[in-house]
């Protein structure tokens, strides 16, 4: 099973950038815990992250084939990006939206995402174990998929 | 540890309303799942279903100084209750909202939780898993918390 | 072919309560027209009235099983229940909704019902005949799906 | 009593119409149903249907003197003709507002009728029924008010 | 000077029709105080009253070449016909809207026109002097630009 | 008869300030014609202009006892003071709204006029003949009044 | 004199909720203010605490007969139940609604109040003292009534 | 295969009517357009011009059956009529509408149409060629379904 | 203990505007309770009227370094002087708002105060009492507030 | 004449990319068509497909001097990227925008463009015809200008 | 050079004045900063601070045939006065919006200027400067003007 | 000092794009208006321009560390590159946003912007001269801080 995880812009700034809002952990040490979890359950993850929308679709694109499974955060492009939103749909692999903070409780403009429509699911507000469990669902929608097929 | 488990209004029906929506598990089966991760992560649960936002705000009130942690899944209230908002507001007990479908692809009123604004996180769309995955995130807290002070 | 009957919040103060928006008639002389007509299409009916939305949901959910049919007049909940809507939609059974006064000539708020959108229909100013109508229009449905089965 | 029935524009493909949302039963045999029902209550009907709003205006202008009642399936133009609304104002005559589809599970530009400001009341998706039930609640209508004069 | 005088759908109820809103004035009365107007202004006036849409139209079409000026009453097309807003702007005919009643005090969807956008003025409020000032302004406006030409 | 005539904020600068949307005639010339109406219809006229929205208030409660009639252009207060509206209902005195512009071609925020709420009437776009009607309208309505008393 | 005193969802926790907000007395020591008050002005009082939006309706309800009047703190409640309005609005007492903290200067879903158009006056932001006042007001306003009575 | 061609209201003052927007072409030299393309893609076609909302829907109607296309410039109705909308919908035709000028760059109230929901597509702004490419568009979705079938 | 009490405008016409919303009493009568209370209370009062929202900002200025609190009707004002919004903030001086009629029971555009923001609380609907509630609660305030200090 | 014909995101995928909205051909047979008709009306082309706004953006800029015309389709970009809208105005070479689907009959968020106000027109829902014809009218219109230059 | 420098309303208690927000600087720092720019650029200046609109009117126009260039602050009448909005375009002097504070990032109502519409441009939340800098632009946009006559 | 100045899209295009609106000078020009301000007041300057929003984000990423504050003119991305907002508020470098023309006299949808909630302040519609007096204002300010710290 293949796992690609996509963090938007903003996020190669984590740890620095407004630890009071996104916690003081670096984007390495989420990344350890993505892989940690990825060994778990026998997943082989391909973590990138972009500051350009134009670079997300791409990388969405290109694992057409190989994953099996998206976890994204989109960070400030979870409330305006149509263009990621069409290229999830496009690619037809199940996602989940994963947010470090919970944008429920922020300003009222990051209350709504137009990315969330075509997502499997949402975790927000859970910090680093938001991927985690992200992973963890996706580990075993696939297997059970799998066992279905 | 001490957590509860509440569940809103028309849960009771799981896995015969709308299996399209919201799978085909019981709310036991749920239950099962949730008391397997309580026994993992060391903590006592209190599950409780009720279709009266009275009734919720009571058991929200009764669990202060016993619980730890709440996992919620206010089901419709989500959508309009500020009176089980203001209890949770007032608790002061840590909190997850859960909920099985993911309420932000369905229809336009559902996009909207007034109960997020005092949340510390959401997971939506994960299936009965958005319960284990809360557990687990409040144990986890819960450690640290207590490993701070 | 049974039939539930639910009214709502405030209803059983009727013919006391702002006559010139709701009429004289009593509760009772509502339920004895409406028995007068069950006795005529051959229906069984079950009468309740509640003020708390949760008893309501109750009740609705205990008929699975008995009821072929439901004639509710949510009142106030009209406007807002998202649980009573979510209650009729896991119920699968078929509802018409009745208001006595023409909600859609009084203020601006009470134009919108949420529940609507999982009713079969909705009957509006009729005063008492619109449950009567309800009734009649289940037990016609009743017996044509029957029929085609 | 006499009473008019008026069906607004596209109701004459009544049958062949979109049958999963508006039935199989044609406009004859919706006005057949109609006049069974004015049979029964001793009332005179006369049925037109019309594509155009100004025919219907002047349909209802030329009724003044003779109708008791007036039945109305304003269809498409339920939404937005103020000047069909005006002309009930004006006639003075008790109106019953039908749809034979429920227009509040529709479209959401459908769930506002700006015509019901002025109905005595709305019966919508009852389908052909819906007629017969606005008749019949005219005519007791009308018996009252004669009774009480 | 020639003056096209149009009347809207349901004025031909004038007097009749909710007199404490449009007066006791009928249709015809306030067309001789227009014809006396016209008299003293030394204009010549053509005089309409439709409840077609379509009809109201035509007529603007068929001034074309004709008419110097128009004084039109919308009525209850003036909150949403665009249709007779491109009627006006197409003929190039100065043009001033005439209400009876004050739409601006009346309820909230009577206080947007739709037509006002293309008309030289409004006058609202002033019963049937309204269609007598609208005359003398326009047959002022015309000796005024004659005089410039 | 008494007719006071009010002037709002920016009146003065008429004639010079954009002529484009207000025409050349300067506030003096306005005022003659005014004053020459009032000659015809046997009316005194009480004319003022003022800046101030405290001034306004003012001079409608001084006028109360004296005047039979208000010719106001509110100006740009027409869209926001609630306080001069409230004079005006509390004066109880008939009045009736002036626009030398057509207020409703114009941008949308001056579409709107908290004003209209208690005028008799509104004249918009008719220029300085706007007045004239006005003051007329208010004599006819006057002896109107006069003989039924 | 009889008043009933309703305290809405969480008022219980007075004391001990978030007293930033809502101040450091317990619900005990609001409910000592009013009786003290009531000894006064010579009104017998009934005091009441319900989390339940039917319990508030039905306390309501059967004070129908006894209360002359009724000081309601909704709380949360204040937003959305227009159950408990139409319940003032059916008991026809006069009714006079209290916030402790002033609604209007926190967030912006608390600024609506969908009891107040069917309460006598609202009193927000004095704290306890808001029902204290509301008592005194209820008491005068009786005596006055009786007195013209 | 036939063609049906609407013309909406205000269409026969096409070159006449504001040339900035909609160009100086007459309707009969874009009828003769239309009548080229026909005879180049083998089609029959009629051409209709209505100022009435009413006999639009007559003419949708009347060519069930006939027409194997339909392109329509519903011109001003393309804002309001819903009726068009659903003489479209019922007729089951397929449908291209077409705008001689751009209304997505016109005024905000021209930017929404309620016909397109139910039309195969929109040319808009043009000119004249948009009713010969939606022309071209209709004869080649016709051949391509007639191969599949 | 100074108390400044300000009545917005218009106020000055109290007792004989509109007495079916704000009572027959004038504002000298109110302004006798005024003192009546503060003599009770042992503050010394300032009362203003003012028609001129500037000078309602000068009168809360000039109170600085005397004024230990606030009682104000902003009357119309309420609604949209974010100017004297500005003032009270910047003043610093505790302030409560009173409202002679239930504001939040009257028109639309009457719900909204943009002053009620930086207020200690607002009193509406309470007549006359409003004022005296308010200066006896800014009296218990300042005495606390000391007694702490 | 050259023309520039602009892909915007996810158009790379067609074919692929949810057909049964975007139809089963391939972006390189959309553009072999596109070629063709360019070799008929003796246009150059330029085709390019980019998923990134800058990209786009710089394309526009740079073929400033050479592009006699632009055909773009921008994707998801079209209802949120003014800054591809500020290229095309600021290029000032004649745009016409196409849309595969339709866009109008899509979800809510598809019916705005920001691009369409500086568009010469737009072709929405003729599938990849819609690129030949607006290809065409872009030929047809760079001929009569040229014609009457 | 004559630059007329207008404080609005509440800017008299600068410095003293919610500091965290508007700075320390009194107003009188404030205007010496101006009054040396104005030295280094040759200007003269007028320097004025009005708590009513009508005053601020009335200032604008006395200035006309001596400014050449207004720098204004409107304060709390920015987000509401037309009144001052219709002067600075009647005055037609070059005039440039300051704000101490940034307008843009408080509250929401804060947001909306009706005055920028008017402006050459805006200053906010440079502090004084933004005076010094509006100065500086308007003298050097005055001697490119008079360079070009 | 160190100070980054960022051009956002099509800026390059300066002097060519819409001179109406956006003035004649190129982006070199404007660039060494900027450099000569720099050398007078110390500052090292590095100037960027870029289409892609990725690309913007990355150099105020990269200028961590090295700037002491940003002069950022965001153009179209202003209004909703929320993307850019975060990377500002990440960086926690003072930074002033330019618009060259008056966006706030512009379109609607530019009136907005969703950078200055993280701005210090905004210059709007003062030419190259915004740039001018942003970075004069961050070498004050930064001069200012120092000498407090």
């Amino acid at each position: 099973m293949n796992i690609l995880v996509i963090h938007g812009p903003n996020l190669n700034l984590l740890g620095m950038r407004e630890p009071g809002i996104y916690g003081t952990s670096t984007l390495q040490q989420v990344n350890e815990m993505v892989r940690a979890k990825a060994g778990q359950v026998g997943a082989e993850v391909r973590i990138v992250q972009h500051s350009s929308e134009g670079d997300i679709i791409d990388v969405i694109h290109s694992s057409i084939g190989w994953a099996d499974g998206i976890v994204i955060n989109p960070a400030a492009y979870t409330h305006y990006s149509i263009a990621i939103r069409d290229a999830i749909a496009a690619a037809r692999i199940a996602t989940v939206e994963v947010h470090l903070s919970n944008i429920f409780a922020r300003e009222e403009f990051r209350h709504k995402s137009v990315v969330s429509g075509v997502s499997l699911g949402v975790v927000s507000g859970l910090g680093a174990m938001g991927y985690v469990y992200a992973l963890d669902y996706l580990a075993q929608d696939y297997l059970a998929r799998r066992h279905q097929g």
